[in-house]
């Protein structure tokens, strides 16, 4: 709101207001979790805050309502309708930056997003994570080390992404896994896959998300990406993506995931160049990226 | 959170923190509603913020998107999990606030709740609202006036309650409709109706919002009340209620719905003083409570 909105509101009318934040904020007097306290109090002072610069109207809070219920009944075990409206309000990538605060050299994290899936296959280092997805293979290979430079060895890295037409495996209402699998770094902190070149695709927006978007002119679409989550003992769990370099959605990524160090050249190959590990490509063109993770220690 | 753990943000953290908040704020240049615009930018600088400012960890995160799917998940066409949330965050209360500023002597609005029904009967002036709702009978009348005093003729009083189980008719999972009723003012503004002498009850707290009461310390209970609204042309619809004097729940009412000038004395009567409108009460005692309403000017 201006200041010369705020200005309209008389001062004892201000008073009432902040009367009603002091009555919320006195109820968590008797919480036991500090905490909890303080999470919540502070959420009740932007809330409040929020109702009054904007002058709130009964309407707009009944059409929150409503948005927020629909988001819910949208929301199923393959579907999250919420965690898409925190992407979308920036307020992911936010919790990512505070949690992510930068180390040394430590590859930067991004949004987790809505698809990770805890249960999915293991591979061994080299071996293909698509299980059937569509797509252009994709060769990623590279080392993770501490910030000191030290291999990791053993590290787990989790990967997963949306085949060539979008989608992810859990998008398709049956009970694929494809596309998403976990492996473990060498001796040598090493690790190598065939993936998917990413293609970019929309979030689900036909929910009240994509309702959001679509009435304040943005759009659905993210920047081709591959999702990577790195852990292991003594070093911060990384959750991040690379992106792909020359891609003309980096600049507008739907959920603000996109950081200069996380693109990544993907290079084309022609079908007749052999693959690195011998396989056969069966006439297909390919691509290759290196990507070299750098975990920061634990609690840093 | 503390200036001082807000001093132990590094400068350059901040700027990347802000700049994310930045970016968000940027996405919505291309909306073309300006109340929207606003609505949104406001939403985003506030809900980054409590992000920041208490520096909300990943698994807070976590839990916030679980606490909403939940709250999805119950909230039913009988079972508003999300309007209890709002209320007993108090943002209900200031919307409340922001839309019903103080007009002369015009009657004070406060929470709407989640059992309003747009169907229920309608019943003549002095008619009864029960319908079969358990509960002391109890004497309803006033006038609706404007701020001028001028009575209001076809005044629309929509009133509902919860019985003497504590239960609106929502509640009980069959079709019933009971303790919610319309009538309309005389041609002296006058109205009249047989309700319940209002008992407390706990707002319903099997839910996400019961937790979160419980673990912050704090009591479900509603203080008792009668819900009003009122409309008529030219004026400013009025969503209220009248609670009991007397009612210890006063100071601790779950959504901070009670104001001094809503609270009214309900008059026991002993089984046998005779009805005003000459009813049998059949041997129960029974109660009188008169509540004159003024209503504000519409836009005022």
């Amino acid at each position: 709101m201006t200041s010369e909105t705020r200005a309209a509101v008389p001062a004892e009318q201000q008073a009432r207001e902040a009367e009603i934040t002091r009555q919320v904020l006195d109820s968590f007097g008797d919480c036991t979790d500090p905490r909890l306290r303080e999470v919540l109090k502070s959420l009740v002072r932007h809330l409040h805050a929020f109702v009054r610069e904007v002058r709130l109207t009964e309407d707009e809070w009944s059409k929150g309502i409503d948005f927020l219920t629909r988001a819910g009944h949208i929301t199923h075990d393959r579907r999250q309708e919420f965690i898409l409206l925190s992407d979308v309000l920036g307020a992911s990538m936010q919790t990512v930056a505070v949690n992510n605060q930068a180390y040394g050299d430590a590859t930067e994290a991004t949004v987790f997003g809505p698809f990770f899936v805890e249960e999915n296959p293991e591979i061994e280092n080299g071996g293909d994570i698509a299980f059937g997805a569509a797509g252009e293979p994709c060769w990623v290979e590279g080392t993770v080390t501490d910030s000191t430079g030290k291999p990791v060895p053993g590290a787990r890295i989790e990967v997963w992404e949306a085949d060539e037409d979008g989608f992810y495996d859990t998008q398709y209402g049956d009970d694929r896994t494809a596309a998403r699998a976990h492996l473990f770094t060498g001796a040598d902190g090493g690790y190598r896959f065939w993936g998917l070149t990413p293609t970019p695709y929309p979030i689900p927006h036909d929910g009240p998300v994509g309702e959001l978007l679509a009435a304040t002119g943005r759009s659905p679409m993210r920047a081709s990406h591959l999702h990577f989550m790195v852990s292991a003992p003594g070093l911060r769990t990384l959750v991040t993506h690379i992106f792909v370099k020359g891609d003309e959605l980096l600049d507008h990524d739907a959920v603000f995931g996109v950081k200069e160090s996380l693109v990544k050249e993907f290079r084309r190959q022609r079908p007749d160049t052999p693959a690195p590990d011998g396989r056969d490509l069966e006439g297909r063109a390919w691509s290759r990226v290196g990507f070299d993770i750098v975990l920061a220690p634990d609690g840093a």
